[in-house]
């Protein structure tokens, strides 16, 4: 019998409990004995099938010589953070689905854990249930990562989905996603872009082995995406599109953003619909690569923090593993990365045409839209001079 | 410096040799030593720049206390199966891209492998440069995995769209692949489903744990797949897909098989075009995860190969991993899977409603073509009684 704790009981936790429960004999047939829940931390207890396991102190769970591993699904930094440090400094392997604490703190704790000789594992911080962090970090491993990009927060992918499908407006999407509860009332970390941002700062950590911090990131979201851009495009056969982008750049930089993208019909991002989550990893190897699935959700989440502890419990002694260094000197501004834009813009196509030269004229109809040739984003602000703005969205290469 | 051998100087022989080479650097970085072949078997020696690690005797790799790793890059079952049994034996590692030889002996080759303290790794025999089986094995484990399909050949999906996009017959679609390589002379392994039936025999191996021997399988390719279908299909909004695809079925029993089917045109695998492959996983957890990407070609399949050999260094002692009974039973025919089916007959619509009762009229031109209810195809085929049957496709659900 091996024995795990859970750190806070919302989504992930329950979820947890849950998959450790349901799924108990594939779980001992790969471990080959029973793996058991043996307390889950809370700060109110809840009447339910999991009572008796619950505890509202965690010097009982750092004490107990019996538990192996520590699941930490309380989020955000703080006791999240301190709990994780204490755990590993216990010699407990843990695991967790915090995509905020592992993009601010993950190479710290993945530092305290080596020092330990324990694991510390988030495949679930990225993509839910969908395999990424694990593939690109090891089924990848000959490759020489150059990019990955993706679609990483289902929330904002249902809102531009029924933005594109029923032409609703941002503000009415957003309350239907609410309403269904794919959004929270408090919707600023996924339509802002802070969640795809966190989570392309992980990707990008480990895709190219040095820190990005969260801070260096421009995270643009969709708040301010007009329902006539996302119709424009459509027309001209692109879908709109949240994207984290994260890029190997000359020297040995890299760099990493979030923004709305136009993407070709064509792309098989473009077809990314609803809640769901595609992540694209090119290696000059294998070429372009993608992940597809449920990037959120109580059980998808939780099978992965569960297959992470069974990893954890399958190497012993602890296997060298994922990781990156500190030094986060290297990075490129992504506006000097070069790109096709769109333009949305008051004035005529003839101004247009002066500040950028030749264009893809895509809507002519008391504004101007068009696509620019390739050119930096620096360059194409530039180029904007006396133009008047009214939208700026990158073009997925 | 870790060194390893290679059998074989084909594509994937070669692929090897290239990525170790070009990608030295990035595989030091994680393996903290540098990696390189030591010798190459072939068979003729060719000049080139490798030309000085050749041999033509495998005892000399075989005694070669140095060698840790040996890739097993010659395909087919008698040469690589007696190579890879002796490789073991003399408790070395082994690595191999050969479809055939893991569904055919692989379950025994494991065993050996187990009973020699050394790993047998494939991660390249199914999808090529896409990280698959891993994924399924390890990023999923916490899952119960109900059903595992997909576009497992790049020949056949890149004839099938062609016969879509360009409206080509079968034959002229075949002939053109085969001017662009991306189909072989003969061509029979590849259009009558035997690549994919051995690639799916696999994934139902590791899905299920269970031995799925390939002459249990059911194997039909496209070559009888008449052009009017595919244009039937896609008129009424399905892409026709070879797929093999592998089902958990009541009281522990799975079935698999290989068939071209009908895909609604909003699944993400109907967007999968060209030489792309795509593998679906439905775990009880995640729901439904989809891996994309080239599933052929020289590098990316080295790439695979590559990542298994470091996969097996940095695990020391080895890791209690892959593997699945030899016991085949418990097999369901697939024509007792559920599902709906789509007809083609010479007869009059009255008469395919008087075997099928409610059908769904896609065509009644000269002939009429239909989709039925949900049902068995052993009972799909009963009901055809006396109708003279033109083509007959099953409809992914």
């Amino acid at each position: 019998m091996i024995q795990i704790a859970i750190l806070g009981f919302g989504t992930v936790g329950t979820g947890v409990a849950k998959v450790v429960a349901e799924n108990a004999r594939q779980i001992e047939r790969k471990l080959g004995e029973p793996l058991a829940v043996k307390s889950i931390l809370v700060r109110h207890f809840k009447d339910g099938p999991f009572r008796q396991l619950m505890t509202d102190d965690f010097t009982k769970i750092e004490e107990d010589g019996d538990i192996r591993v520590v699941v930490e699904a309380i989020g955000g930094v703080e006791a999240a953070y301190d709990y994780t440090r204490r755990a590993l400094g216990a010699g407990k392997h843990v695991v967790t689905a915090n995509k905020q604490l592992v993009a601010e703190k993950g190479c710290e704790l993945l530092a305290l854990a080596r020092k330990k000789n324990v694991s510390y594992l988030f495949e679930a911080s990225v993509g839910g249930g969908i395999p990424i962090l694990h593939p690109l970090t090891q089924c990848m491993a000959a490759n020489r990562i150059d990019e990955v990009y993706g679609i990483l927060n289902g929330t904002t992918n249902y809102i531009l989905t029924r933005m594109v499908r029923a032409g609703a407006s941002f503000a009415d999407a957003l309350a239907e996603a609410q309403e269904k509860g794919y959004a929270e009332a408090d919707p600023t970390a996924d339509v802002d872009g802070i969640d795809t941002g966190r989570k392309i700062c992980i990707l990008a950590d480990l895709a190219f082995g040095r820190q990005v911090d969260p801070g260096q990131v421009p995270m643009a979201g969709i708040r301010n995406l007009s329902l006539r851009d996302v119709k424009i495009a459509r027309r001209a056969g692109y879908r709109v599109k949240l994207l984290g982008r994260a890029v190997r750049t000359a020297g040995g930089g890299r760099s990493a953003y979030v923004a709305p993208h136009l993407i070709a019909e064509e792309s098989p991002l473009a077809g990314v619909e609803d809640v769901f989550n595609a992540v694209v990893v090119r290696g000059n190897a294998t070429g372009e690569v993608m992940f597809y699935g449920r990037g959120a959700g109580e059980k998808p989440t939780a099978s992965a923090c569960v297959a992470d502890v069974m990893e954890v419990l399958q190497q012993s002694p602890r296997r060298e593993e994922i990781g990156w260094s500190p030094e986060s000197g290297g990075f490129t501004d992504p506006l000097d990365l070069p790109g096709r834009h769109y333009f949305r813009v008051e004035d005529s196509l003839t101004s247009a045409a002066a500040g950028f030269g030749q264009v893809e004229v895509l809507s002519e109809d008391g504004d101007t839209a068009f696509l620019t040739e390739t050119m930096t984003g620096r360059e194409a602000l530039a180029r904007c001079g006396e133009l008047t703005v009214l939208a700026h969205i990158p073009v997925l290469a």
